[in-house]
C-alpha cells in the first residue's frame, strides 16, 4: 500500500474559501446582545502627572454605561507583554503597567475609558472628562535618559538610570585578546529605527463577564493562554474561570500582541466588570501606532576582528536599545539581539553588552525578528567591510566563516543543522552574484549593484524563556481525527500545516483531520504563535501526540482484528493494513466504530519542551540607485533559506517573501519619528512608509531542506527569517552601487541623495 | 491541616445566578448573523405514501431560502436516539428513519421543511407546498398491530409481524418448576398509560455550515458526541469536523432527546446545507407532543408465586409495549423493564419476556424509568395482592423478600450495596406506617389509605449498552482547575456536583475548579446525560482524572519543593503540605506558576468503564379518595432513597421531589391517548395534565447513603429512580382507602370514580 504523502505538499490553506468569501470572523466581527463600544482618552503629555481626574459629566451622559480611570481599577502592576517568563531566574518580568496609570510616561498613555451604546457616545464622552495634569520634564533619546540629570522614569532601575531589568551580558572565549591576535579589526556604530509591525487588524478585544462571574475575551492576542495568565492577574480572576480565544483569525500580529492586544483586553475586561455589559475595544489605527509596541530602534556597535588570510577571531557587538515608557521585551530582545548576532559566524573570541532603555516614546517591544534584523545589518555591513579590506569576495568570506553543523558554539542547544552554505550558493546562482561589479556603465546615473547578508534565528524561544506545549488529538467514532492546540493561526497557515503533520504522522486522509484552535476552552496551555515557533513547537506536540494515538490505534487492530503484532502494521490513506500483506486490512472508519464498541476512544495529550533549531538565511539583492534623486530601487531579492522539512511549500513561502517585503521596507523606507514634545510623526497609513505591494521587488523564495534532528517532521522555524539579513543585503548592495556605506537605515531617497550630494 | 469537605455540602448551584437572573442562554436564544427560521410541514393522515410533491410555489416566496424534502436532502437510514448502541451484537441500533420519510407512519411524521427569514414567512410558505397522499391503512394496538391482516409499517421484521429488532428474553432458575412448587399464586394483567416528559424547553437546534465545510450545531441533545455521531452518519461528514454543544443550558429533557432532540438537529443543519446560511428551528410544543418521543404504554402480565410463610419463589413478567411509529429505543425499553423488574426481590426462579409493537401513532422512546415504572407498578400492586393473600402487612412481606447486598442476582454486575431495608424503615416511619388500617371513620366520603412500592434501577447503561466516559482536567498557572466533561446539565446539577467531586479529590477549593462542558470541541467523548448516570459515570471519569491530576501536583511538589516522599503528603484548602509537619507546604497558586516555569502544566484525561451500581427506593404514599367525584389527592410521599454517596444533598433531594411528582402524574392524571384516525387527543399544556407544583403533596425525600463500593467517592445514579415505585405505592395506598384494586394507570377521577360505581 502506498503511504499517503501529505507533508511537503501545497494543499490548500484551510482558511483560504473563508477569508476569500468574507465570512471569516474576526474579533472586530464579534457582536454579542447588549454588547457596548469602548473608546480611551489619552495622555496628551509625553510625561504628566494626573493631578486630578473628574467623570461625573461624563457618566451623566446618556448612553454611556460605565467610565473606567486609575481610581476605580485594578492597582495590580502587570506587563501587557509578560508571557514568555524568562526562565532566567534573575530576569524575571518587569511589571511596570496599571491598566490606567497615574504618572502618564507617553503621548498616548491610557487616562480613561468609556463604554457607551455606541462609539460615537463613548467618543462625546472621553470629550467630558476633566482632568489636571502636571506636565513633567520628558526624555526621549536612550542616551540621554541614562544622564544623571535626566528625569526618573520607573523606580527599581539598580542597573542603571532608567534602564529596566538587566542587561544582557554573553561572553565567549576572550574577546581582548582576540582583537589583540587580529590581523584587521573594523569598529562602527550602526543606528537602526522605530519600526511598526501595521498588522491588517488592529488590535481588538470583546470581553463578557457572566453573572456567575467567569470571563470570556474574544481578542486578537497570538497568545491565549499567557493573555488569561496576565488577565487572572491583573484582575485576581482563577485562571480556570477566564476563557480567552481568537473568533477565530487574527488579521496578523508580527509579535505586537504577544501577551495581550496592547492593552485592548484588560481595557475591554475592565469596563465590563464595571457595566456589567459586554463590552467591545477597537483600536483606531492611530492608537494602534501610537499606544502599541513597536520594533526597538537604537544603536549598535559592531568590531570585528580578523586574520589577514579571512578568518574571524572576534567580535564585540553593544546594543543601547530604546524601550520608550514601559518594559514590555525590553529585557528579552537585547538577549536575541546578541544571541543571534553572535551565532552566525563561527569566531573564538566573543562579547556581547546591551539593554534597553527608558524614554517618554511610545514603548518598544516584539515585532518579527525580535532584535536579530537590529543585531544583522550592522554585523554584515561590518563583514562587507571586512571584504573590502581583505580583497575579498563578501560570499566567500562569509562562506569561509559561517557556522556549520555541528561547530561548537556558545547557545544551549547544538548546532543540529545547517544549509546556510547551500543557501548561499543558490542565492548567489539566483541573484546572478556573478554579475557584481559588471553592471552599470560609467557615467550612468541609475547605478545597479549587488548585496548580500546572512542570518539564523530560533525556532522557538527555549531555552532562554518558558517554552513548552502541549496538543490533544482523538479518534471519532467514524475514524477521523480532531486535532486542538492552543496556538492561534494569525494568517500564517498553521491551522493547515500542523493538520498535514497529524496526517502524516497518523497515516490518515487529510480532509479526515479536523483542527481547532487558539481558545483556551479547548486546549491545554500553549504559550502562543510567537519566535517562529508556531508550527515548530506546537508542530512538535502535534507529531508527540499524533504517534502515542498512532501507537494506540495499532495497538488495538493488531489484538482486536487483525491479530497480529502491532510492528507489522501500518497506516495509509486512513486504512490499517499488515506490511506484506495488504488485504488484511481494515479501515479508520471501522476501526473507529469497533473502538466505540469496545467502550473505547483513542485519545492522546503531548506534553513537550520543543528543542530548538536554528534556521538559516542567505538574502542576495541587486538594487538600482539614482544617483539624481536618491531612490533606492530593490529589482530583486534571492531568499534562500534553510527551512529544515518543509510541512506546505505554498505556505513557507509566503512566510519568506512576506518577510523579505518588511525587510525591505525596513531597509529603505519604514521609520517612526517623534517631534520635539515626543508627538509620533509617523502614525497613519498616509505618513508611516509601509512597503506595500507596489515596493515588492521580484522574490525568489528559495526552501533549502536540512531535515533537522529536532524538529517536527524535521521542520524549523521560518515566522521570522524572512526579513533577518534583508536590510544588510539592501545596504550592501547600495554600497556596491554607489561605493556609499551607510551606517543608518532606512535608506530613504533624502538619506542616500544627501550621501551621495556630500560625497560629491 | 483540616481537610476541606465539600462533597455532602449543599453548595449553591453554579448555574442558579444566571438561571435566576435570566441571563443564562438557551438553544432558543443562539442568534446567529444571517440566520433563517425553519418551519415543518407534517402528516396529515397516520399512515400514508407521499404520491407527489411540489414545492415550486413556496420556493417562489419571498424571503424562502430553501424548502426540504425526501427528494433533496439525504436518503441514510438512521435512528433519532441511536447513541447508546447495544453491546449485545444481536441488538444492533434499528435503523429504520430518514430526515423525510417519503411513507408517513404516524399523524405528525415530517413531509417537508422550509427555511426562511422569518417564521411567519416559514408558516407562510408551508402552505404553498402541494402534496399528494395516497392514504394506507393504519393500526394504533399494539396486539392488532401483531396480528396477519395489519399493514406492514416497516419490513425486516423478522421476529414477528411489526416486531422491531429481537425481543428481549431473561431466564433465571426454572420458572415453571418454581410456580409448581409455590403456595400461592397470583397472575394478572396491567396496563400503562403513554406518558409525556414535557420538559420545560421545547426541542430546538442552530445549524451553522461554514464555507469550509465544518459544521457547528447548538442543541438541546442530552448526548452531544452521540448527535455528533448521528449527523456524521446521516449527513457524511467527518465527525471530526461536526461541532455539537449545548449553548449552555437546556431546559430539561427526561430522556426525550439522548441522540438528537427528536429532528431538530438534522433538520436544521439538511436546511442549512441547502441555504448556506444558518438555520434555526425550534419545535412548537404541539410539535414536541405529537412528534417526539413518549414514554412506552402498553400491557405488563405479572405471575407471581410464593411459598405459604410468605417467600416469593417465582416470577413471570410479560411486557408488550406500543413503540408508535419509529423504534427509537424500542428494543431497550423492554429490556430494562424486564431486567429491574426482576432485581427487586429475591426470587429463585424468574423469567422475562418482552418486546415493542410498531403502531401508526407518536413513537415511544426514552423517558426518565425507561421501562421500570411501567414494571414496578404491576409488580408491586401484585406484592400487595400476594400481602393481602397471605395475611401479612406489605412492608413485612417486601422485608422478607428484597434483594440484599451480595445477594446473587441475574444481572451482569453484583449487588454490591443495597440499603433498601433501610430505606424502608425510614419512608414507613416518616408516613406513619403504623396509622394504616386506623384512619377513616365508618362512613366517611372522603378516603384515607396507605400504600408502598419499593423499586431498584441501574447508575448508567454499562454493560448492556455502549457506555463509556472521558474527563479532562487540568491545572492552571495560578494553581486553579479546569474540567472538561461532554456531559450536558440539562438541569441536574451536574455542573455543580461534578466541580465538587473534584475539588474533594483534590483537596482544592470549591472556587478554584471550574468546568465547561456539552461540547464536543472541549470534550472527549461522553456518551451524555441518561441512565441516570450522569453523576456517576462522568463523576467516575472526574475522580480518576483527578486522582491522575493529584498524583502529578504532588509528585512535584515532592521532588521540587517539599524534598519528601509524594506519600506523606496531602491536598487541603488548595495547599499541598507534609503531613504532620504543616509548616513545610505551599500553595496551589504558587506551585502552579513554579510548575510554568519548570515547563508543565498538570493535565489528566481519563478513560473509563463505568461499573454499575443500584440504587434503591422505597416510596410510600398517603392518599384520600373522594368517594363521591373519585378524586385520588396524595396527601404525603415519603420517598427514602439509597442513593450511595450524597455529593451534593440540596440536588439530590431536587431530583427525588421532581421525579416523585413525575410519579404522581404518572399514577394519577398525565395519558396521551389518540382518536380512532390517530390524531393525539391531548397535545398541549392545556389538556394533557401534568402534574406540577399545584398537585404537589408534602414531599419528604429521605436520603439514604450506602457508601457504594463502584460509585465516585460512593455515589449512585438518581436520575430516574425517583418515580419509580410512586405509581405503586399510590395505587396500593388507593387500594388500601377503597378496597378497589386499579390494573390500569392513571387513576383519573373519571376511572376511580366509574370502579366505586361498579363496585356500589
Amino acid at each position: 500500500m502506498k503511504k499517503n504523502k501529505i507533508v511537503g505538499q501545497s494543499v490548500r490553506r484551510l482558511d483560504a474559501l473563508e477569508k476569500a468569501m468574507g465570512t471569516a470572523t474576526f474579533t472586530t466581527d464579534v457582536t454579542l446582545p447588549g454588547m457596548l463600544y469602548a473608546k480611551v482618552l489619552r495622555s496628551p503629555y509625553a510625561h504628566a502627572r494626573i493631578v486630578s481626574i473628574d467623570t461625573t459629566e461624563a457618566e451623566k451622559l446618556s448612553g454611556v454605561k460605565a467610565v473606567a480611570t486609575h481610581k476605580n481599577t485594578s492597582r495590580e502592576m502587570f506587563n501587557t507583554a509578560a508571557c514568555m517568563v524568562l526562565t532566567v531566574k534573575e530576569l524575571e518580568p518587569v511589571w511596570d503597567q496599571n491598566i490606567f496609570n497615574q504618572e502618564l510616561r507617553f503621548m498616548g498613555d491610557e487616562v480613561a475609558a468609556v463604554a457607551a451604546v455606541s462609539e460615537d457616545i463613548a467618543k462625546e464622552a472621553l470629550k467630558l472628562i476633566k482632568v489636571e495634569y502636571e506636565e513633567l520634564p520628558a526624555v526621549f533619546d536612550a542616551f540621554e535618559a541614562m544622564k544623571p540629570e535626566a528625569p526618573v522614569l520607573h523606580p527599581n532601575c539598580h542597573e542603571g538610570k532608567n534602564i529596566p531589568g538587566e542587561s544582557v551580558k554573553i561572553p565567549y572565549g576572550d574577546v581582548e585578546k582576540g582583537f589583540a591576535e587580529s590581523d584587521i579589526v573594523i569598529e562602527k556604530t550602526f543606528k537602526v529605527p522605530i519600526q511598526k509591525q501595521v498588522q491588517m487588524e488592529t488590535h481588538a478585544a470583546v470581553a463578557q463577564v457572566g453573572v456567575d462571574g467567569k470571563v470570556t475575551v474574544w481578542s486578537t492576542t497570538q497568545t491565549p493562554h499567557p493573555t488569561r495568565m496576565i488577565l487572572s492577574k491583573v484582575f485576581g480572576i482563577p485562571g480556570s474561570k477566564i476563557r480567552v480565544l481568537n473568533p477565530p483569525y487574527i488579521g496578523g500580529g508580527f509579535g505586537v500582541r504577544i501577551g495581550c492586544s496592547a492593552k485592548a483586553e484588560p481595557i475591554a475586561l475592565a469596563l465590563a466588570l464595571l457595566a456589567r455589559k459586554p463590552v467591545k475595544f477597537v483600536y483606531s489605527r492611530k492608537e494602534d501606532f501610537s499606544a502599541s509596541d513597536t520594533r526597538h530602534g537604537g544603536f549598535i556597535t559592531v568590531k570585528l576582528g580578523a586574520k589577514k588570510e579571512g578568518t574571524f577571531h572576534a567580535l564585540d557587538l553593544r546594543a543601547v536599545l530604546n524601550a520608550g515608557a514601559y518594559c514590555s521585551f525590553s529585557v528579552e530582545a537585547p538577549g536575541v539581539l546578541g544571541a543571534m548576532g553572535l551565532a552566525v559566524y563561527r569566531i573564538p573570541n566573543m562579547y556581547f553588552h546591551g539593554h534597553s532603555v527608558y524614554t517618554n516614546i511610545t514603548p518598544a517591544g516584539a515585532m518579527r525578528g525580535y532584535g536579530n534584523p537590529q543585531a544583522m545589518f550592522p554585523i554584515d555591513s561590518v563583514v562587507d567591510m571586512m571584504a573590502a579590506e581583505l580583497g575579498m569576495d563578501p560570499m566567500e568570506l562569509r562562506l569561509k566563516n559561517i557556522m556549520k553543523a555541528g561547530d561548537p558554539w556558545f547557545l544551549p542547544y547544538p548546532c543540529g543543522s545547517s544549509g546556510l552554505a547551500e543557501c548561499i550558493e543558490k542565492g548567489a546562482k539566483s541573484v546572478g552574484w556573478e554579475r557584481r561589479g559588471k553592471v552599470n556603465q560609467t557615467g550612468a546615473k541609475k547605478l545597479r549593484g549587488f548585496g548580500m547578508g546572512v542570518g539564523t534565528h530560533v525556532s522557538n524561544a527555549a531555552p532562554f524563556c518558558v517554552d513548552y506545549d502541549n496538543a490533544y488529538i482523538a479518534m471519532q467514532q467514524d475514524g477521523s481525527i480532531f486535532l486542538t492546540s492552543g496556538v492561534p493561526d494569525m494568517g500564517t497557515g498553521t491551522s493547515t500545516s500542523l493538520p498535514q503533520i497529524a496526517a502524516e504522522v497518523l497515516g490518515v486522509k487529510f480532509e479526515e483531520v479536523s483542527i481547532s484552535f487558539a481558545d483556551t476552552l479547548s486546549s491545554p496551555f500553549e504559550i502562543g504563535s510567537h519566535a517562529s515557533r508556531t508550527c515548530y513547537a506546537a508542530g512538535t506536540a502535534v507529531v508527540a501526540a499524533a504517534k502515542d494515538l498512532r501507537k494506540q490505534i495499532l495497538e488495538f487492530a493488531a489484538d482486536v482484528v487483525l491479530k497480529v503484532s502491532p510492528e507489522k502494521l501500518d497506516i495509509a490513506d486512513s486504512v490499517v493494513y499488515v506490511v506484506g500483506e495488504e488485504n488484511k486490512s481494515i479501515t479508520l472508519k471501522e476501526l473507529g466504530y469497533l473502538a466505540h464498541l469496545h467502550l473505547k476512544q483513542f485519545i492522546a495529550v503531548s506534553s513537550i519542551v520543543p528543542p530548538n533549531s536554528p534556521p538559516w538565511e542567505a538574502h542576495f539583492a541587486e538594487v538600482e540607485v539614482d544617483t539624481e534623486t536618491g531612490k533606492v530601487t530593490v529589482i530583486k531579492v534571492a531568499a534562500a533559506h534553510d527551512v529544515g522539512t518543509v510541512i506546505n511549500p505554498m505556505i513557507v513561502e509566503g512566510q519568506i517573501e512576506g518577510g523579505v517585503l518588511m525587510g525591505i521596507g525596513y531597509a529603505t523606507t519604514e521609520e517612526i519619528r517623534f517631534d520635539a514634545k515626543g508627538k509620533q510623526l509617523h502614525n497613519s497609513l498616509h505618513n508611516y512608509m509601509l512597503a506595500t505591494a507596489e515596493d515588492a521587488p521580484e522574490i525568489d523564495a528559495i526552501l533549502v531542506e536540512t531535515k533537522d534532528p529536532n524538529g517536527p517532521l524535521g521542520a524549523k522555524g521560518v515566522g521570522e527569517t524572512g526579513l533577518v539579513p534583508t536590510a544588510a543585503a539592501i545596504s550592501n548592495a547600495v554600497y556596491d552601487a554607489t561605493g556609499i556605506r551607510f551606517f543608518e537605515i532606512p535608506l530613504t531617497e533624502e538619506r542616500v541623495y544627501k550621501a551621495i550630494k556630500e560625497r560629491g
